[in-house]
């Protein structure tokens, strides 16, 4: 069976779990997201691209964007960044406040919401002001996807911050303990368009390619990580990559990945390729319901897991 | 022995122990008060008054304004309140976020932080806006006193602003649960305010005298909390008056009392007499280290212990 | 209105209520008490006693006991007992772990299970050995009670130790900390058996008059505690005699008092009088549901609430 | 460079590391081993074995253990193991009470000690009684390693029983909640014995080859797991296989491993070896410290790291 009809294959089996969980409902903008849509999209190291479903549709890829910035902040700061954020498994949800306090204001993790403000904040403070940063931050997605029309969503960024008042309280506990740099609200501002950035699921797994080959995108040959930067993040992906369901994901599907509350997974097999999946409605762990059953089937279907 | 003849013994053993501790050094109008001073006031029901040391020298009176801000919210809500706030010890530091998290943002008392937030919180709601609000605080303060020339201090407020990062977090994860009503931003400028009142301890210990008296001042007969009300602030003054060592408190001293970081502490004695005492340097648990000792002096000289 | 018409005007009041809340059912024998029963009885300083309902109906007095321990240990070890127990209310539920963890080892105070064990360990290292120990704490009960025959029932003290496990988990915790000095499953054993004391409200209101007199048993002159002892028996009794609703409990009845899951409350008023009430049916505390009703109704009554 | 000379290479990088740390001191007979030894052994699939240091000296692969009853209880139990212990990370302590109590009694993995007390106790449940459980479980050790020699060591495990009073608490807390079958205090004695098992490193990367190897011994053609289970024993030994340093392992090694307190790691590159290495000395999270180091220098050299 090739990849093109493992896909049809899976999409097929998963179509009936495509009504089951629920669509993030936090923001308006979120909410109003169909719940039975999917897309999964493979790319090779050489380009070649396998999808199914709607892999054309754009949607809000969310707490994804946290590996790109964590990209762009280990290539700025590299070890030093450690002192402001962990590598560590949270073992609680991704925005909770506990452990954040007993550990002094140093996030587990750039995966969950503190680590990602203080990475955000520390691109700020690198590139001076929050504009210059969202700018950077946009030109490397673009750059990893070699597709300059990548955006975000103005709408739901804004909706985001209407409704941020936790994410303003992980940022100014963080802030209580000297870990953090800038303005609250403009850095909170600043990661909320961050996550709004919307690709389909095709530009998604082209613009995971990098981690797939080590750092170096395969066709334009950029370098956007060393090897060793590449093998790390994929590692943080593994273990922290699914909030407080980082385990249960390892365990079943075996593949390093970040997931986004808009549906969205993007994978690594590496050495082989990258792969997204989109499917709207999550789990009770605010994980993609279809897309971490589509990216199980798939492990097993292909014997790709990195175990 | 007369309560003048104590409160001069009390001064004078006390003296070696006001060099102890530390004074509170989280904003620079705080720290920069000088240790060893140290003023003791009694204000009987009759309005009779016993003072030692300094005891004409204004002083933040900062936490010790919750109890008044918790008086003024009793009035206007009665127990539509506690839907907002409960009454139980905290268990935990005065500014803790853990326990607020686990409890969906409502706050264990109004004695700590979050709590008092959410009491001036609430009286912003019912004043319509801030400065009103603020108005109405400073005009009861005045009232329990007897003596309009009470006033905050407008540096210590702004320093405390400044610093204040904790407590922004607090306020917006309280908002995160739906437990603030107003910009937080607002609420906390008028929370550290009401904290910036400054009074002598001859002026709080008179402040005290309606929790002394049933909630009706024996001097100006004006009543200021229903008898069971007042009843009700003496016990969440006993239980929860001194952070984490409201416990140990109630050990030794024996007294409903409320504590606060500029180093004054408020005690009542039922039926009996308002007490104030004030000495900067502060115990590990944010207490006024001499006061404390003070305070457990005079019950043991007096007897005059609730228990 | 004289004591007798107020007892039996709450206890007309407080009938209603008497099916409402469960009755502990994590023992059988527990289990099996019927709801609808309810007794008050108080006892003065000179002797007098007024009762209403079951007066005479033995009842398990369960953490009640604590009370008689501590006191026995206070006599024993004074403020040597302070570094192994604190006095500090716990802000959780009464058997957890969680703070005895963070706190290594150390409970916050006397009438939570963690406590009370270390408080039971204390006195089998005093008198050497479980059986002697069991036999000092009953002798000391009889004592305070005037009242040779009161013992404690053996087969609830069985059906505990068999669903004993979280208590043996705490007492092992402890142990690992070095906070445990004997057998844990002799300590529980022994402890178990001094929560299956029973008496009859009629016998605890006048177990507790040495607390209502400074220590002294006013009747045959006994001295069971100093003032100053008694003063912070009273004083552990009101921050935390209620578990996680101690601060409710003072804000709505304003006494010193313990509560025991077998129903009953042991209340006292410093230089008035010692008050058991007993109706089995708790509160989601584990407190009894009608009994705090009739206390908050009594103080209310009577005004003899100690703010 | 081959395979020899890369672990000669290690040896002579790491010395300067063995008087790092510390041995684990928590019992007599792991407290007096020798600080500056060390052993790194690895196992092809076809057998090859290449070694350096003391790779015949017997250690007490104490935790590594976990892996191997972990196994067993998979075969037997499959997903019904589940409901009684997760596959998440912990983001605590490997011995905490807390998280334990928060979830209920269900230990977050099976290599926490809670979660490998439950899988023990399983075991006992399956066997009947202990001490069938304890042989069923050196013989699957002896099966793995292809060496009927393999044997526990009394005294240490009777030393660890008699400190054993934490993994007491935990397990009464486990039974508290109804998640423990048997007698505490023997399931708890079996477990110390399964802890007790001593292995050199020659024998432990030999033991683990089954893991390299989809669940069948390569050598012997016996089948220990299924491939699927392999390769979900491997997951969870890369999230939660170092206690609250997995993710820095993860991220700094990248390979599924477990250690032990006793200085052992075991660690396997899927479908390429498994790796043994000894080093007594423990960094702050009870993992070996030059161990930790020598695998990741060997990760770094050979490229091998799953990522």
């Amino acid at each position: 069976m090739n990849y093109q009809e493992i896909l049809e294959d899976i999409y097929k089996s998963i179509k009936p779990e495509l009504k089951r969980g629920k669509v993030a409902d936090y923001i308006p903008a979120l909410a109003r997201v169909k719940k039975e849509q999917f897309a999964m999209s493979i790319t090779l190291l050489d380009g070649t691209n396998y999808s199914v479903g709607d892999v054309d549709k754009k949607f809000s890829i969310q707490s994804i964007s946290k590996v790109f910035t964590f990209t762009k902040a280990l290539n700025i700061y590299s070890k030093e960044l450690y002192k402001r954020v962990g590598v560590e498994p949270s073992g609680n949800p991704f925005n909770s406040l506990v452990q954040l306090e007993y550990e002094n204001g140093i996030p587990r993790n750039p995966f969950i919401n503190a680590g990602a403000l203080v990475v955000t904040d520390s691109l700020i403070s690198y590139y001076k002001d929050e504009y210059r940063a969202l700018e950077k931050i946009l030109t490397f997605v673009r750059d990893i996807s070699n597709n300059s029309s990548i955006d975000f969503d103005e709408e739901v960024a804004k909706s985001e911050l209407e409704y941020g008042d936790r994410n303003l309280a992980l940022a100014y506990l963080m802030k209580s303990f000297g870990n953090f740099e800038n303005s609250v609200e403009k850095s909170v501002s600043t990661y909320f368009k961050q996550c709004a950035i919307t690709m389909s699921a095709k530009e998604l797994s082209r613009a995971g390619l990098y981690l797939a080959n080590g750092g170096v995108d395969p066709i334009t040959k950029k370098e956007f990580a060393t090897l060793s930067q590449t093998k790390r993040i994929n590692a943080v992906m593994l273990t922290c990559g699914h909030y407080d369901a980082s385990g249960e994901f390892a365990y079943h599907v075996g593949l390093p990945a970040k997931s986004g509350v808009g549906g969205g997974i993007l994978a690594i097999i590496p050495n082989v390729m990258s792969i997204a999946v989109w499917a709207p409605s999550l789990n009770r762990y605010g994980n993609s319901h279809a897309g971490t059953l589509a990216l199980e089937e798939f492990t097993t279907k292909t014997g790709l897991s990195i175990f």
